[in-house]
Formats: C-alpha cells, sequence, structure tokens
C-alpha cells in the first residue's frame, strides 16, 4: 500500500485554502459531523479498491490516496445536510462513486495532457507508465459504477450521464489543442462537461435521494453547476498565474499542452495587433520553450486577463449563491454559499 | 458515421468460419432466430452511442461497427434460448453491455500494444489518436454499465466484476512483458481475466435471468470460461501461425510485443538447450526486426508447440461441452457444443 486514503484530510485543506481563518470560526459546529461523514466516504472507497492482484490494487490506492479537496463528496455530504438529514450514510456510496469517477478522470487525463505533477506527487502515469495508467483509470470506473448501482435506477443513468460528459468534454477539448478562435461558448461547454456536470449531478442526486422536489433538486443541480464553472476558471487561472510549490501542479501547463482556457481567450481577444499576433504564434508551438511559456504569461498580464476573469468566476459564484435560494437557510446551505465563494478565493 | 452496427452480420462470420458448411446444414432451424435476437442487440448497442458531441458518437460508432464475432452476445442469446425462451429481449440489453464492456477493452488494449489494425480496420488509436482512444473506450465502458444497470443489482454488480477483471488481467499481462518465465499457471490466470470470465459471466447472467437454478448457473459458468480459455490460446496461435489475410489483424504481434503466449511458454519449455538461449534472446528484444519474428515462428515449429497448444486448448474445449450436461439438449445446447467446437477450428 502506498497510501492511505483518508476523507477527513480533505477536510483540513478545506479549512486552510478554501475557508480561511474566518470561515473556521463561522462553521465551526459543521465541521465536526462532516469531518465524520468524509472519513466514512473515504472508508468506503477503501473498501471497493481490493482486487485479486495486488499491484492493481496499489496503484488504483495510489489514484484514490493522493487527497485532493474531495470537492464532490462534501457538496454531496453538505446538500444533504442542508436538506435536513443528520445521518448521511444514505449518500456515502453516492459521494464515493462521485469522487471516484472524478479521480478515474484525472487519471486518463494526466496521461492524454502529459501531467508529471498531481497534489505534489507524481502522476498515475508518471509512477506506473501509460498502460497501468489507462488500465486504473478503468478499474476507478468499474468501482465506481459499483457503488452507483446501489441505488434506483434513474441515479444510476445519472451517474452514468455525468461520467458520459466528462468523456465528452475531453474529446472536445483534445480537438480544441492550439486553437485560439473557439470562443467562449465552446471554452464554457468543454468547462462544464469536464467539471461543471459532475458537480452538478452530483448535488441533484444526493437531493432526490433526500427526497427533494423538484424545484429544489434543480436548483442544487444550478448551483453545482456554476460552482463547477467558477472552480474551474480558478484553476485555469491558477495554471498562468498560481503558484506551483502551493497547487502542487506544475504551472504553464495549458500553454505548453495548447490548451485554449479563458485566460488565453481573452488575451487573444484584449491584445493590440502585433502582441495578439505574437501570442497566437506563440501559443500554437507544438513543444515551448521556458522562455515562450513565460512571454505568454506576460502577454496575458499585459491584457489585464486575470482581473478579467476572476470577474467572470465571480459571477458564476453569484449564481451558484443565487441558485441556494430553494433550499431552507441553516449552518449547511451557508456552508454551500461558502465553499462557491472559497473556489476562486483559494490558491491551490 | 462511419458504420453501421449490425449484429446479425456475425451470425454471418460465425457461420462461415467456427461452424463450416456442415454446421450450416445442422443449425439451419436456429439461424434465422438467433440472426434476428443478434440484430436487436445491434439496435440496442445504437441506440446507446450518441452523445451531444458528433465527434464522440463517430468515433464510439466506429468502434462499434467493425463486426466482430459478437461471440459474448451470441453466447448469453444462446444459453437463454437453451433454457426454453423464445422471446430473448430480456437479455438483450445485457449482450449490448457485455459487448461493449469486450469493444471497451480491445479499444485501450490495441492502444496499450500498439495493435494498429483490428478486424481488417485502423484499430481506434491509430485512426483518431490516442488521447480519443482512452477516452473512446472510457464511453464504451459508461454506455455498457448504463445498459447493465437495468438489471437488478446482483447481475450489475457481475458485470462490475467481469470488468475488473478485464483491467486486472490487462496489468497482469502488462507485468508479463518479456517475461518467459511466467509459467502456464500465470498465463491462464491472464487469459482468465482479460478473456474468459467475461463469457462466463455472461453465459451466467443469461441463465439467472432465465430463472436457472444455480447448478445449472454454475455449470454455464464453466462453459463460458472454458470457452473463453480455448478461444484465447486459439488466438494466440493464429497470432503465429494465423494468415493475417484472414485474421484482419497483424501477424506476430505477441513476439514484437512481448506478450508471452502459450506457444512462447512451451518453446521456452521444450527447445534444446542452444535453440532455447536464442528464442529468449530474441524474444526478450525490445525492438524485433521482421526476421527475427520470422526466426521466432521458425523456432515454434521446430518445438512443435502448435500441436501442443491445439491439444490444450482441445481439452478445454472438452471442458466446456462436458459442462453443458446439466442444460436440457436440444438443438441450442448443441449450438454451444459446436461454438465451443468452432473456436478451435476457426482460422481468423
Amino acid at each position: 500500500m502506498t497510501g492511505t486514503i483518508d476523507g477527513s484530510a480533505s477536510l483540513g485543506l478545506l479549512v486552510d485554502q478554501i475557508l480561511g481563518k474566518e470561515g473556521v470560526e463561522r462553521f465551526h459546529e459543521v465541521f465536526s459531523p462532516l469531518a465524520h461523514d468524509l472519513q466514512e466516504v473515504g472508508n468506503r472507497i477503501s473498501r471497493v479498491m481490493p482486487s485479486s492482484y495486488s499491484f492493481l490494487t496499489e496503484a488504483a490506492t495510489f489514484a484514490t490516496s493522493t487527497g485532493g479537496k474531495y470537492l464532490r463528496p462534501l457538496v454531496i455530504l453538505t446538500v444533504y445536510r442542508s436538506l435536513g438529514f443528520e445521518d448521511t450514510s444514505a449518500v456515502h456510496s453516492l459521494a464515493a462513486a462521485f469522487q471516484l469517477i472524478h479521480t478515474a478522470s484525472l487519471v486518463h487525463d494526466d496521461l492524454i495532457d502529459h501531467a508529471e505533477l498531481r497534489r505534489g506527487r507524481p502522476s498515475i502515469y508518471k509512477a506506473y507508465g501509460e498502460p497501468v495508467a489507462i488500465v486504473t483509470g478503468d478499474y476507478l470506473f468499474v468501482r465506481a459504477f459499483q457503488l452507483a448501482a446501489e441505488y434506483p435506477q434513474p441515479i444510476i443513468h445519472m451517474c452514468g450521464e455525468a461520467s458520459a460528459d466528462l468523456a465528452l468534454g475531453e474529446v472536445m477539448q483534445e480537438n480544441s489543442r492550439f486553437d485560439l478562435t473557439i470562443g467562449k461558448e465552446r471554452y464554457l461547454r468543454i468547462v462544464a462537461n469536464k467539471t461543471a456536470n459532475a458537480l452538478a449531478v452530483g448535488a441533484e442526486a444526493s437531493a432526490r435521494i433526500a427526497g427533494a422536489d423538484d424545484a429544489v433538486a434543480r436548483s442544487l443541480y444550478e448551483y453545482g453547476r456554476a460552482l463547477g464553472i467558477a472552480f474551474q476558471i480558478k484553476d485555469d487561472l491558477l495554471d498562468v498565474f498560481g503558484d506551483p510549490e502551493v497547487t502542487g501542479k506544475p504551472q504553464l501547463s495549458d500553454f505548453r499542452e495548447g490548451l485554449p482556457t479563458l485566460p488565453s481567450l481573452d488575451a487573444y481577444e484584449l491584445l493590440p495587433v502585433r502582441e495578439r499576433e505574437e501570442f497566437e504564434r506563440l501559443f500554437t508551438l507544438r513543444t515551448k520553450r521556458q522562455s515562450q511559456l513565460l512571454r505568454l504569461k506576460e502577454l496575458c498580464e499585459n491584457a489585464g486577463v486575470k482581473d478579467l476573469s476572476d470577474r467572470q468566476a465571480e459571477e458564476w459564484v453569484h449564481t451558484a449563491v443565487s441558485s441556494l435560494q430553494s433550499v431552507r437557510p441553516g449552518p449547511y446551505r451557508d456552508l454551500l454559499e461558502k465553499v462557491a465563494e472559497g473556489a476562486i478565493q483559494r490558491r491551490y
């Protein structure tokens, strides 16, 4: 075993990075039950990792034990608690399934994007090689579906659609590589498929399992979707402007891989002609030197895209928070609000 | 659309290649209903291919429209009919799910094994590139699970375990590359996981859905398992001794990729010392010239492994046929027997 799966450790990350000191004081009363929930979700994941071949079990455990933010489980659990339940055991498998679907897609994405680091450690493909990365991702998908199979058919179907969307978003992104003309609408479609839909469907499924009515379930879907878009925009900003010591991921990887994210699309739109031409020339290079990557970052700074992307992310946070109005007020609804706000305040 | 999904076309392949002329006359009465069943399974697959991104739909359709033998659907349908049912609609989604799980694993395996041809056409990774191959495989797994979700939880769980076994077998195989010392027990474990378990579980699941008692369901599991092992041994023999014009796959690919299959393991065991050393030296080369591949084949011929592997495959066919004794005699049981015999008589 190369690591243990500790769902509650993510709450520490969340407290430090997303909620901050003010959040810690304000949400003191809800942390203990949520830490317990997340621990249970981690245990649920641990229990489905074993296979009859220890090497595969080890690779799968490595992939699932890297901490991470556990954002999907956190949202699923907090949604369920916000609807009045104190015993969350009915959604532990759902939360575990969504965390595994997310992890499976990361294992495959890191391979596709040649990302050598994930959460400050080698990615699976870097640690175990490409064949094992492909198969470990498959295995995690399979275990996720076995967990989802504990639920009624409509919930399983929702988990399936969320997983299909991940595949779809990845192919759309692949076909957009080195292309600065895709426009923001397509960028948002990619982000919706790759990040937001799983959060949306997870939140909705949790609400449905809680017996919420259609209006509330749909609002929580909208909350998850807007949260996911805000979160991904922030991720894309951190790739350009973040500190790799804090993010645990290599910086400027989207430039390197030619992925047109919001900062690049905004820079391409806003830069004066000569700088824009330079930006496009450098961005579309299939291999880039470090100096060229840094020049792309500088051009983004010149275009003022950081503030612009920040504002767009803030608008999505606003949408997320507004979507919560149909949920009864209380500390867990407040926490969902704070998670949305924290999604763009974080530095990792 | 790059192809249509025609489940019944596989029956033509089966008739030509597995059953032969004698089979055509003997099984005339069962072909028409089975052709209809397979057509329905193909339709079921077609209906779950669409996504909201036409490029992904196209790649997934390309992967599923290459004909193939439809061996898993055929076994599932024939098992169900052998248990006395004329309406097989209850197992169409099961058959479609197993065909998709199989196809998903082939898409990923071809990428891992650098196999450029599949059924006489470019493999997905060759036609669409590695990223799209990874994601298309994921997408096919997801669609398979959504089909499996139509069944009670124990059946879904069986589909999950069969899929996990595929992943497990692939990693075991990966870790056995260029290693002639793995022994036949490990080879059989890899074959069981990569090929036989899905056929076994498919046959058992079909029997369970038909309401068969435990003894019959377990016998059909054993039938599928033995059929799968025989089938894979024949596949491995065809890779060395088959005609690529007929198989639709590149020849000698297991030598090239360093996969220790039965012919290689037998040759390694049986060759006199000097030839054995030559075999090992050539087999463990990371890249091999065509002349070296042909020399490996020649050494296998010298060791007489073709007959030996044939005999081992025949023993598994015998096990498969014996397992059918708990099934009521009739034309569909006879066909299951003939399929097992045909599995090792085929030339493709």
